[in-house]
């Protein structure tokens, strides 16, 4: 199996999610080795919630599962890349297609991203 | 001035540069407040090293900057994407186009990216 650092942030990598065919950068979350091993397995992208500790397996509730094409290791071992299809079109919670929908502009931030969906319904309380 | 989540992650947020032309995803890095703050308003990239413990004026060693076009903000505001030109090409100290150079490929780790410069060359020991 392929050995990642993780003992850089205590037991956790980065992890990148891009679409596979626009590019556009969709999210950033973190894998445990659990996590990588089970995404590398099945294909679909399995991160750690540090907030919830435990695996977080993306689209579980939603249905909008994120199929991985393609991963890379970065040059510290410390940081994966999925090029991932994102099911539902959306990998924001908040329902746009990528977490990063806000703009740096000036001394504010703008949002640039149409919403996909409505969390409001997709989500129950 | 735009207000990060710096507090989740020990002062620092993760910060991905990725090609502004290309959309190559060329590295993941960190920002404290003041690498942000100097990266928004010089329009080079500025991160946090964590290994120095001190700013990380990319390019300041070997001239290969990088020029920011873009920056946007997650949804949890504890992530940045930089949307970058790479001066020079190559952004990974390894001398590589991308950090994310090797592919999993089954149980093993497969060099994809093509070497832009000879590392040994450019840094001295």
């Amino acid at each position: 199996m392929i050995e990642l650092d993780f003992d850089k942030a205590g037991g956790l990598v980065s992890a990148i999610a891009q679409d596979v065919e626009t590019g556009q950068v969709l999210m950033i979350a973190w894998m445990n080795r659990e996590a990588f091993e089970e995404t590398v397995r099945t294909g679909r992208a399995v991160y750690y919630s540090r907030s919830r500790k435990k695996l977080w397996r993306k689209g579980e509730e939603s249905g909008n599962v994120q199929q991985v094409h393609e991963i890379f290791v970065d040059c510290d071992t410390d940081a994966v890349l999925l090029k991932v299809k994102q099911i539902g079109g959306a990998a924001c919670h908040e329902g746009y297609a990528s977490c990063f929908f806000r703009k740096v502009e000036g001394d504010e931030l703008t949002v640039i991203g149409e919403r996909i969906f409505d969390p409001k319904k997709v989500y129950s309380s």
